[in-house]
C-alpha cells in the first residue's frame, strides 16, 4: 500500500515569483502534493492584513512549466492567500501550509510585522499545521541552497510529530554557507525592538514627506533567544502562538481599582 | 506644586475623522495633554503593517476648531503613525497610547487582525504603556456614550500603576446601553476563529473575483474569556503580549530528531 502522499499549501510575502518561493516549492515538491497560492506582487511587512474593503483577484498561473505543482496568484495580503486557499481553491484540508522562504529576517520582534509568519500563524488558526522560514539575507541573489537540507528535516519532522495546539514554527536561516550552518536550534523570541528614523525629503511639488528607517536594538542578552542561535551560526527555530493573552498580567491588573 | 499632565498619544485604525476618536480624545482631554497621530483614511484589519516600499506623507490638521489637542492626519498604516509620532513628531516620549474606541470587536482572535490593537502594541514595543478600545458595533452611528466612564477608570489606573513589561491592554466594550453594563472583566483571549467563505463575483469585464466573507466560530466555553465576559455584559480586558514565544512548546519541539 503506498502511503497517500501529504498536501501542501505554499505561500510568501514576498510574491509568486521570488526566488525565496521557488526554492521552497522545489524542496516540498520532493515531499507532497504541492499547491501554491501566493500574492502576485511583494506583500512585505503587511503582517496580519486582510482585505475587506478591496475586491480579491486570483488567478490559475502557470509560472514554471513542467513543475507538477498547481500554483494560484492573488492580489491580497498573504493571510488573504491562506483563507482563500484553504475555503475555496482546495477540494480538502491541507496537511500543512509553509510559508517563504522569506528575502530577509523575522526573528525576534520583526515576527509581529510578518506576512511570511502572518500566512502561518493564519493557517495555525484555522487547525493548519504551519511553519514559515526566513534567511537572514534581503537580496534577492540570496543563496537558498544551504537552507533546503533543513527545510527537508523540519517539514518531515512536522507531518511525522504533528504540532502542539496553538502553535506554529518561526524558522531563520543565517546567512551562511552549508558548511558553516552549525545545527537547529529551538529557542525563545529575543526581547528586542525596532528605532526609527524618519528620513523627511521634500517632494516635487514641495511637499515634505517621510521614509521610514529603522534600527534594531537587541539589548536581550540570553543564549536561548533566536537572535543568539542566529548570530552563532544555528537555524533558529521559535514555536509561535497566536494566544497573546498575558496569562501572567491576569493577576496584576486585577488588583487595580476598577 | 501642581502634579504635571501626562502626555498622551491618540490613535486609530478608522482615520482620524471616526466618531470612536473623536469619543477617545474628548475624554483623553479631561485627564493629559493630547496629541493624535491617525490615520487620513480607514485601516482596519491592516494588522501590524508597515509602509516600507512607499512613502509616508503627514499633515498638521484641525478638525476640532477650539479644542485644545494637537492634531496630525497620516497616510500610513495605526502602526506607522505610533512610530511617526514618538521618533518624530513628540518631543518627550508620551506617557501613554490610547487607541480607538474602534468601530467594531477586538476580542479573541481578532486582536491579530486588528489595526486598533496593533497600533497599542507597537507602542509597548518601545516602551509606551497603552491600551486599545473597541466597541462591538460597526456601525458609524455607535453610541459611545458608555464607553466613557470605563475609559477613564481604565487610563487613570494605568497611569497610577503602570503596565507590566511587555504587556498592553486589549479592552472591548459590549453594545449596550450604560445601565446595562454590568462592570469590567479581565480576561484571556477565547480560544476562536474565523471561517471565511468567499463570495464569488464577475465584473463587468467578465473577470472573476472575490468579497471576503467570514463566519466567527467559538467554541470555547471557559467563563474567564473575553467573550464570556462581553456576552453577559461586562466590559473585557485582556493583557496583551509580543512576546510570541510558544514558552510550553519548547521541550516538545526539542524532542524532534532535529
Amino acid at each position: 500500500m503506498t502511503k497517500k502522499k501529504p498536501l501542501i499549501l505554499v505561500t510568501n510575502d514576498d510574491g509568486i515569483t521570488a526566488p525565496g518561493i521557488r526554492t521552497l516549492i522545489e524542496v516540498m515538491n520532493t515531499i507532497g502534493d504541492v499547491v501554491v497560492v501566493a500574492p502576485d506582487a511583494p506583500q512585505s511587512a503587511m503582517g496580519h492584513a486582510i482585505t475587506i474593503n478591496d475586491v480579491l483577484y486570483c488567478n490559475k498561473v502557470n509560472v514554471a512549466e513542467g513543475q507538477p505543482q498547481q500554483e494560484y496568484s492573488c492580489s491580497g495580503t498573504p493571510v488573504d492567500c491562506v483563507k482563500l486557499a484553504v475555503n475555496e481553491l482546495l477540494d480538502r484540508k491541507p496537511d500543512l501550509c509553509v510559508s517563504g522562504i522569506n528575502h530577509g529576517s523575522n526573528s525576534s520582534i520583526n515576527v509581529i510585522y510578518s506576512g511570511t509568519m502572518s500566512a502561518a500563524v493564519e493557517a495555525g488558526t484555522i487547525g493548519v499545521p504551519a511553519i514559515g522560514f526566513s534567511l537572514l539575507d534581503y537580496s534577492l541573489e540570496a543563496d537558498f541552497e544551504p537552507t533546503k537540507k533543513y527545510i527537508e528535516l523540519m517539514v518531515r519532522q512536522c507531518l511525522d510529530n504533528g504540532l502542539p495546539e496553538g502553535v506554529v514554527l518561526n524558522v531563520n536561516f543565517p546567512k551562511l554557507p552549508a558548511d558553516e550552518i552549525k545545527g537547529i536550534r529551538v529557542c525563545r523570541q529575543a526581547n528586542a525592538h525596532w528605532e526609527e528614523k524618519f528620513d523627511k525629503r521634500t517632494n516635487p511639488l514641495g511637499r515634505e514627506y517621510y521614509w521610514l528607517t529603522g534600527e534594531f536594538i537587541n539589548k536581550d542578552k540570553g543564549e536561548d533567544t533566536d537572535e543568539w542561535a542566529l548570530e552563532h551560526g544555528y537555524v533558529s527555530v521559535v514555536p509561535v502562538q497566536y494566544d497573546l493573552t498575558a496569562h501572567h498580567a491576569i493577576k496584576t491588573i486585577n488588583t487595580w481599582d476598577i
